[in-house]
């Protein structure tokens, strides 16, 4: 193994057990700014995270200038006629290419990709293009995660699960946690736990099951969904059983 | 009552039984900037908080912008021989004067301001210059929060419990909100509870109780500090017990 992959293998080791943030935020949502998301990944190094999952090129290289912590870079795109919008073209791992991620992630659920391309055969393309390049698998069922692990991605990720029409109503902890645990039994790859993973107790739970790694988004980095958790249980008591003082 | 004091109270009413988010960032902390406070205000708003608590006249001004929300504005400044750093003099009260929040929080602790100022003092001479500006005591005990109260604060805060040399070991939580029920007891102005509420569980038990408003800061604007509830979480677990898949 030469130098520079054993660098990068101790790098993606470091990951082993631990928590990685999503730091993320689309053109529609408050926080969308690159400068926001370096300063959101500075601060998820400063609560402990070991690594970071984030979208675009240009958000990827602003929190590369505030950290030095391996990246799971995507972009998120729509094309018509198609319903994958996680990194689902060359285009797009070109573009992640020039900022260099450690992992490239892209939609593995089986949906048929922009130009009726496969998910094989993207694969086949951006492992013909970028041979070193390390990728890992979004996917919403115990299938499609077995699939991608047959495929040769590096890392299998649950990021989809109740995101699909074939996962509709999967919760990613039901049963607890069945779904990861029947990947992990099958998978040769490392499984990385992602999606709704919203308590500590459930990033836990995950890693006890046995997954290498567990991603955290929303509940770190989207406060307009943290405030909601709280007006949503406040909007839910009758404000009659209250006895505010009126000063 | 004038229509411009008529519109205020309009819109502090609006606060009732309902959430105020903590917008702070201090200048070591990484979301540290006008711009993300303006920001995480918006995000704030799109979750459905009422109301924004802010420090600093610039960050003010920006949420301003942003967000037509009724403000508690403060200046966190430290000076020598005084423990007072929450809107601590004269100086402060004009800075924020400038951006005009609909309330102006100050600490109502007791402890010796700058300048071996007393609060009663310190109340009368922000009263003198600016008559109809609303105020909120940021206390840390029970006894505060009533003298307050009798000085005429308008809005009594519990910010400061478990702050204070005098509420170490103090938790608001602490008997089911023991503290908060004692203030609205006697206290004749509206109560505001801040400080540790960090559920939406605990939000919404404190307006039961009978607040008039409750602040939440941290666990929904501060990305480190919720970060380090995952990582504190998986780091006390024994790494030797999981069986981490190696791919």
């Amino acid at each position: 193994m030469c130098n520079e992959c054993s660098e990068m293998n101790e790098r993606i080791d470091r990951l082993k057990g631990k928590l990685i943030v999503s730091c993320q935020a689309l053109p529609h949502e408050p926080l969308h700014s690159s400068f926001i998301m370096g300063r959101m990944a500075l601060a998820a190094a400063e609560g402990g995270a070991y690594g970071i999952r984030a979208n675009t090129k240009e958000d990827i290289l602003e929190i590369r200038s505030q950290v030095d912590l391996p990246i799971i870079g995507i972009v998120k795109r729509g094309y018509e006629k198609s319903n994958v919008y996680i990194t689902p073209t060359m285009r797009e791992v070109e573009e992640l290419a020039e900022a260099g991620p450690e992992i490239i992630a892209a939609d593995a659920t089986g949906a048929v990709r922009p130009g009726g391309v496969a998910l094989s055969e993207f694969f086949c393309q951006v492992k013909k293009k970028y041979p070193r390049q390390l990728l890992m698998a979004d996917c919403s069922t115990v299938e499609e995660a077995l699939y991608a692990d047959r495929l040769g991605f590096d890392f299998i990720g649950t990021t989809m699960v109740g995101y699909t029409p074939q996962s509709r109503g999967d919760r990613i902890e039901g049963n607890d946690f069945e779904i990861i645990k029947r990947i992990l039994d099958k998978a040769k790859h490392r499984v990385i736990a992602e999606g709704n993973i919203d308590t500590p107790e459930k990033a836990v739970r995950v890693l006890e099951l046995g997954v290498f790694s567990v991603v955290v988004g929303s509940i770190i980095t989207r406060p307009q969904i943290i405030t909601r958790r709280f007006t949503d249980a406040i909007e839910g008591i009758e404000l009659e059983n209250f006895n505010i003082k009126q000063g």
